[in-house]
């Protein structure tokens, strides 16, 4: 399981903000539905199981459409568990608006073989509609009752009375359960079990890291949310240096989380929030760690690796003319090459006066990616509650939806 | 071509800062090297047609060995013109330490149709030459004078004698030219040739930014350098927002290139620097947008996109019942669709304060990439005049190298 170690200081911090946290998220669960999903999910697994794994046996790709909360956190998923678990059936993602990429992504369908899964909690999504108008027109889709699509959305949504008008099977987003909160929804439960994944163990660790928490087991995750808004001002950028390519689209699910969650204008007025960035290891040390090393001092960094991966190659013994300096690390594995270099650029950022946690994976397995959705999670919600905003809402981007449908109006 | 429109006050820049960048960049021209790849990688075009191409003509795959600015840019431009493109050679990149990335890689190889470019300007990364010993070693490497492997690195480099020692066919990265800065130059152009890619159009397209600019007819890119510069305090994150996939690749190239050139130590010791930030459109309106709406006013906007694409993709005339609300965009194009969206974003994120500036490229094709590549070579150089540093070198990662060197000393 994770483990994690803070370097910043955390002696000033006021005790009283700790509770305050904790009690504003113990508060928040009776309203907040997030939380709860390990829990109810597990029943969820067993009724996608049940109902669909026979009907859907046959095909072998799964096409997501959906975008943002509907298919960051399936992303993030699919690709840490995807090389453990390499039966799993292929997913494909349809998200994007660009022509250039449905295009592509058409072009990879085997359409008798593939499985819609079209996801919007409001069920107004128009990237998504519009994507699944396409694909309704381009392979001639007939809707009526047909096992080929599956619909997840809010209880209440147009999309709903949509699956029930064709008599498509549906599953439904708790409407307390924010987009980028829903991943341990039937947003992710219902691809990633269908995908073939183990999902229960995905959720069975969210539960066990939740538990904890709640037991006052991880007092370090609210020590770090504390940190982090009380460092807002001086360190308003939060890197997550990551050192597996693995870790690429959950850096992104993080992004969205954090960024979408804490951009807020609070009760005042006023506008706060925190920004993220996820970089991975070793690739980002030749772009961006100049800058966090030698730049303005405004940012934090926590770095992630993985102790033990499933990959033992090895770097040959093998001494080359001319290029003998490299030899350094003959005989050693990749994997503790890229531990040795998270630890060196780790140690070289501390030294350079930037704040800076560490959290070690054992191994990717479904525990630990269930444990680490739901850390980040909280640590949104604390870091939510500490800033006092709504931290499940994202009241900015509506008016640009607006616009956009006032480009529009002329149609209407 | 691309057109660029800036929607912040520049009429407070002092006009005197504007002629100190450009005088800046007309006296490195002298020494710094990047300026006149596009006129001198003409010519190893030519060189890279008549000396590898009837060689290489049966390999159906490029290996690019290599990271950071060694393979950085040469993704963007694959990336961007893939589609375009369609016959080009399969190119596939081996950047990471990152074991499970590198045996997939491995898997896709067909070793005996696959051409190895192995690429490090000091000739030392300790990343590539560990991938490229364990590419020897897996593959059973015969290297004497191999047609199988390519090299390009420094003259003087380590690299190159290893090269030269047997008998490899190797190119030069001109030791005036930086990693980050050098895709115009062999780092670029052999992989991208070999290809099958219209490099000379991309290097044209260069040229004419390049000569438009000294000609006093791209001021815009001064004014932004300056006005940057002069809010670095206030606004101290550059976000670039792409609408379309196709600049993943891109996004990241200016992410190295914006960050590592210019997160430094001034004269006076002062660390100084912008942090880079990209985002794909519309995906990330779904993500990131909130916090650049709401949250801190600490962040300039760069707005990207397509104006025509080549996918003529429509969404169909399509009503579905329930679903009636999004018909307002049927039977527009999916290009219409998100030109739209970033034409909506675009405005109310000026209209929540923020400083935008919008580029559009009238389409995708060679000479806009050079442009583009160019535009931001630039750009980086202006600002790293104004800035008072160094934008050519990084000496913040250095220690790390030798903290990484430390903990395998025991072996030598």
């Amino acid at each position: 399981m994770p483990s994690f170690k803070g370097y910043f200081e955390t002696k000033n911090l006021d005790p009283f903000t700790l509770e305050k946290a904790y009690e504003a998220l113990k508060f928040e669960r009776s309203t907040i539905g997030y939380y709860d999903l390990p829990d109810s999910s597990i029943d969820l697994c067993a009724d996608v199981k049940s109902s669909l794994l026979s009907s859907t046996v046959f095909f072998n790709t799964i096409a997501v459409v959906g975008i943002g909360g509907s298919s960051l956190g399936i992303k993030a998923i699919d690709r840490m568990l995807r090389s453990s678990t390499p039966h799993a059936k292929k997913i494909i993602y349809f998200e994007n608006s660009d022509p250039i990429s449905i295009a592509y992504e058409c072009s990879r369908i085997e359409f008798a073989k593939t499985l819609f899964v079209v996801i919007s909690k409001s069920g107004g999504t128009v990237e998504t509609l519009s994507i699944f108008k396409y694909l309704i027109s381009r392979f001639e889709m007939d809707l009526k009752d047909s096992n080929q699509v599956v619909v997840i959305s809010d209880e209440a949504s147009v999309l709903s009375q949509f699956a029930d008008n064709y008599g498509l099977k549906r599953f439904i987003i708790p409407s307390n359960v924010g987009g980028r909160f829903s991943v341990l929804s039937a947003v992710g439960v219902v691809p990633l079990v269908l995908a073939g994944f183990n999902v229960e163990d995905v959720l069975e660790g969210a539960k066990q890291f939740a538990d904890n928490f709640w037991n006052r087991k991880e007092e370090h995750l609210l020590q770090k949310a504390a940190f982090y808004v009380s460092n807002a001002k001086t360190s308003p950028v939060n890197v997550l240096f990551s050192y597996s390519d693995t870790f690429e689209e959950f850096g992104k699910w993080v992004v969205q989380l954090w960024g979408e969650s804490l951009g807020k204008r609070n009760a005042r007025g006023e506008r706060v929030g925190l920004t993220p960035i996820s970089l991975i290891g070793s690739v980002d040390q030749h772009s961006f760690l100049q800058l966090i090393i030698e730049g303005p001092l405004n940012k934090t960094v926590t770095f992630m690796h993985i102790e033990h991966s499933r990959d033992e190659l090895m770097i040959p013994n093998l001494s080359l003319p001319f290029l003998e300096k490299s030899d350094f690390v003959n005989g050693e594995s990749f994997n503790t090459l890229i531990n040795a270099q998270c630890q060196a650029t780790m140690e070289s950022v501390l030294q350079s006066g930037v704040s800076v946690d560490d959290i070690t994976w054992s191994c990717i397995d479904e525990s630990s990616v269930g444990q680490m959705i739901m850390y980040y999670e909280l640590l949104t919600s604390a870091a939510g509650a500490l800033l006092e905003i709504n931290t499940y809402d994202q009241p900015g981007v509506e008016h640009g939806k607006k616009i956009l449908e006032g480009f529009f109006s002329h149609k209407q």
